[in-house]
């Protein structure tokens, strides 16, 4: 009775991969992961040289997204489809042998294991390995402290309205932004109208050899970067210790 | 010429520390961490028997605060000076070799090397290593994703005001409350107050050995954990997503 084991891989660089993970990865007979398909995949690229030479290999790729719009419950289902087939595939895998899956980041931050995680309750064993999140990779980039003191911090996805990224861009001291993308144009005018775009920071790849790290305001706004993370740093809530500095 | 290098821990259990860090404390000859005066220090723990055993330690004791007020001038004092210090120790002692520094987290996000960070800008060559947070450690002990989807997650200090704390609380997915302690009661009356206490976790001292995870509501008023930190999760936030499920 072997276990699927999510293993985090952090944000890249494959050095900031946990002393656990390493081992386990390194160890694994049966490694599976998720990509679009045609694609190497970020996750597998990650641990390129690190894998046995007798491993087996599960790429467990997406459905086809380009005859159906994303929000279609056509392809709702098709995904729905996707994670039932791979949770029930992996489930029967784990009968004999342990299955290790990579997932980039932390699994349980924004992570696409949890469709897995969900289905697989009560009928494998699972375990987690946290990881480093994408977004602490970026703000290492910067080499900034992302909060300090009393900030607050708020995560936003991009495919928000708008409104509702202004409206927490204006309360809080520090900002991460995923998903950006095509995104980009909405991110930069709700900055913009909360007063936060000229302190943004675009980070791109973070902790990957091709990382590249920018003021959102010098980007070519026809640039829909990749793998790309908008940061804004907090600046420590708390005057009487600024002040002391 | 040496390096300072600040190697960040991750939440605890030293086998989620990064491949990069494990390998730079395990050969670092000179070693330095923040603790309380008479007190093992968290960090120090952290690496308990991976050290050289020709290691150099210098333990930097945070200035007494038993007779200070925590906000009082005269502290601040005493902790610019403390930094101050430990700063042109560490930049003199690095002019010859390679200086280790402990930090638990992640250094960046909320870690306290950046006050030394700052005063070491063109006086030393300082590298950062990223490290797994606290709270990622925290939310992955509660064995459920902490965002999905387009989830807003929050990340708030204990100390805020009590109405900052519950405006940002009806307005996040998921949260997280870091500095508890003392203030666990005020977080929880916003949080009843925000109507999220009921879905609000208790993580003391995430993935170490003696780590607890209790719904909040059921922990006793009269607790005031040391290390803890309170989670919410977040839902995902794309109803025809989860209605897909």
């Amino acid at each position: 009775m072997g276990r699927i084991i999510c293993t985090g891989l952090g944000p890249g660089d494959p050095d900031l991969i946990s002393v656990r993970s390493d081992r386990l990865i390194r160890a694994a007979t049966h490694v599976a992961y998720f990509r679009k398909l045609g694609r190497a995949g970020q996750a597998r690229r990650i641990v390129t040289g690190m894998l046995r030479s007798d491993v087996t290999e599960y790429p467990m790729e997406y459905p086809v997204t380009t005859e159906l719009p994303f929000d279609s419950p056509e392809y709702r289902d098709a995904l729905a489809r996707f994670y039932d087939d791979w949770a029930a595939r992996l489930a029967d895998l784990s009968r004999t042998a342990d299955v290790v899956v990579l997932c980039e980041g932390d699994p349980f931050f924004y992570g696409s294991f949890m469709h897995l995680h969900s289905r697989l309750q009560g009928r494998a064993e699972v375990e987690i390995v946290p990881g480093i999140t994408g977004m602490t990779g970026c703000w290492n980039a910067t080499g900034q402290p992302i909060t300090w003191g009393d900030d607050v911090l708020t995560v936003l996805m991009a495919t928000l309205p708008e409104a509702d990224l202004v409206s927490h861009m204006q309360r809080s001291d520090a900002l991460v932004i995923m998903k950006t993308g095509r995104n980009l144009p909405r991110v930069r005018r709700a900055l913009q109208a909360a007063g936060r775009l000229q302190d943004a920071w675009l980070v791109e790849r973070g902790t990957m050899p091709d990382q590249r790290v920018a003021r959102l305001a010098d980007v070519d706004p026809a640039d829909c970067p990749y793998f790309a993370i908008v940061l804004v740093h907090g600046h420590g809530r708390r005057p009487e210790l600024e002040a002391a500095e």
